[in-house]
């Protein structure tokens, strides 16, 4: 790849850095904000969920806007993968994307451990099992790429806010609380916290997840084919 | 109806997809928040109602950026006939725009029960009757009618922020927690969980949304008679 | 007056409009989330004063964005005084204008007794008094003009988030929930549930809020000497 | 220094004002949230810092839009460092600008205190040790960095955002509750209420600061290094 002189586009090698460092914080802000919820509610899992996702949201409208304009600020395989069939991101680059995000999850999982003297990595023993909870990963995958593809369409600024909204009600609204996220998925097997996940659990999560993002490309490209594509200075390229 | 071929104005039947798919997305999120919500609330039914309020705030936004330029982003009867009564909506696709809402908003209520394995649907116990009730509706739909057309005319980027955030508020500020919408009102007669309300009591919900939304849109009309009409590219419609 | 044929400026009686209908539709969800969040607490002042907080906060958000290109949106005597001074609002409106917000304080909190089926005024039997109190207010008051005059110079379509978040922050910062505002002070003396404040204590809190109000102005002015006045066009006219 | 007659740069000598106003209203903010949620929440330690996280996060995004085209609304030495290291800030300023910050967050504490009648100054008693709190103020500062930096350089409205989105979150996820600011650090050791740190535990934060700030800065040079500079205009100029 030729060095980027113009400064205009960001190299891959950045997009890749982007793509690691964000998901690792998404995932530190995710499980870390999990333990400390846990640890102060006094057993009220309401008032944990509740800081549980607030703090989800309130990061990953912060991260996002952050790593827009370098990556895209995928931090989601679903997403990558439905931006490349969409014509956004060269599908030589999808592999190396969700790599740098698998990898950057289970750093965020590690960092949040340290943080709160937990083991580096453990498999959860959180059982999130059952037609009901597979059901839910797709309706929220199927509403995430719908709200992303929608937004990033035709008012490209609103992305941070709009997904970051999004996922923070779907924390509530989905039984599965919304992973949402095939790299989140499989970190979050890996910490026996509140935000785990057994990881007998993972495929039933992961084939939701593909199902929801399957839908709603398709239903995407129908209600909005005609649509010009985003400007090139457009800063967030969820297209 | 001439096929759309500059993609400039969304057609008739992607705009009906628009609320239907929004519509149900809003239900789901305000029953399935309220399902969880009293779950895991151990009793408290603040903690509930603010997850609720949270999740229904935080979902309403997301879905008017994503459906804004496809549809308008009406979910609800009230906001569609108030837009024809201003010259928005034409009169003759009204009747299709209230048809998508209300089938919408009850494959929502199913989505939120099969998520969280409650009956697909069933009738409501919810109690929620009496003057003070009936005025509440009153309000919240007189309200929120204010706010979309005031906001609309004006600042129509900010819609998505501004009808969100009154809707958090007005579930906390009127006693019947702002249902504001018919057919919002019609579906949550059928779930007998948190946000449900008993069949017997739709009509006096009904009452009250009607003529909230008639009193807010005589005042609009004065208010603001003489404001420019918003130009075409402004991406969410409400006039 | 001249009537307003070009619906540039909005006329000086639909201005009074707004501030009625702003400033009792802000009472209605002060007092309305108050009782709401009392009643389902469970006694846990907190969760009552987190609810009454966002809802505040989002309420103004959206009345700022509804009526500020109708009034400037001001529904307080405080900033619509500090308006004139620096040249905003000419002087022969400012009686106009508290008046309108007056009146429609009391209105607010007349609607939320109706809702909440509560007695339609009664003096507040809610003790807020002494130095602490007083300097709170004055607090308030200060910080919040500071936010109101600095980001309606540089940034007028910030105004409607940075007010209502300042807002919501002052309910938890200081020891008087910061009413920050004397028209909802007077009527909030005539609300005996969760927001009201005895009669008695009202004139120490417009002397902390007179305070803070006159502190704020003379830094502002020496902050921002050289700014530029606002454009004719910005929506939110606090200057 | 010459005299500032266009009003488009602020002088020195109000930067200075609007750093110690903007950080003594923010550590109010702080320390008055944390007293009245520990005061109400009734023992439940989650509650009191879900006021205290949202109440600071609310504050910070008012506060930056504030006074952010004054001073650039750094309010803490972290980023004014940082600032100066990529070329923002000259360096012959940033003692004052330090300094300003350190006074102003000593004054905040202390009108904290009056408002709460708790004692004008008071070493704290509360513990924060440990290898884990001073890596979590690593993370914490290395995010806020990163957000910072990031957002700022292509798009400097959301700053006020995406800043406080982050640290309302980072009090959730890193178990330090992210001071990640040694002025806010020094300043709440001398408050013996919620947000206070024990006077032995502040070098051990100041460590972690300093170390997550370097590591930030080396990151955001390699990641966006051919960026343009933020044009002359962008009101909030954190570079």
């Amino acid at each position: 790849m030729l060095p980027d002189v113009t400064g205009a586009t960001p190299t891959y090698a950045r997009a890749l850095a982007a793509e690691a460092v964000g998901t690792a914080m998404l995932l530190a802000a995710v499980v870390g904000s999990g333990i400390m919820g846990e640890r102060l509610a006094s057993g009220n899992v309401a008032i944990a969920l509740l800081a549980n996702a607030l703090a989800t949201g309130a990061a990953l409208m912060a991260l996002i806007q952050t790593f827009g304009p370098v990556s895209g600020a995928h931090f989601n395989p679903a997403v990558t993968v439905a931006d490349a069939v969409q014509g956004g991101l060269p599908w030589n680059r999808v592999g190396g994307y969700v790599l740098a995000q698998v990898s950057g999850a289970f750093v965020g999982v590690m960092a949040a451990h340290l943080m709160f003297s937990e083991p580096l990595l453990a498999a959860s023993m959180h059982e999130r099992s059952g037609a009901a909870q597979v059901f839910s990963e797709c309706v929220a995958t199927f509403g995430l790429l719908l709200v992303m593809s929608g937004v990033s369409r035709s008012h490209a600024a609103g992305v941070p806010f709009a997904v970051a909204a999004y996922i923070a009600a779907a924390y509530w609204f989905t039984a599965s609380t919304s992973f949402a996220n095939p790299a989140v998925t499989l970190a979050r097997a890996f910490t026996n916290t509140f935000a785990g996940i057994r990881p007998a659990d993972v495929p039933g999560f992961l084939c939701g997840q593909v199902t929801g993002a399957l839908v709603a490309t398709v239903l995407c490209r129908w209600l909005e084919p005609l649509r010009p594509q985003p400007a090139e200075e457009n800063h967030v390229s969820h297209r």
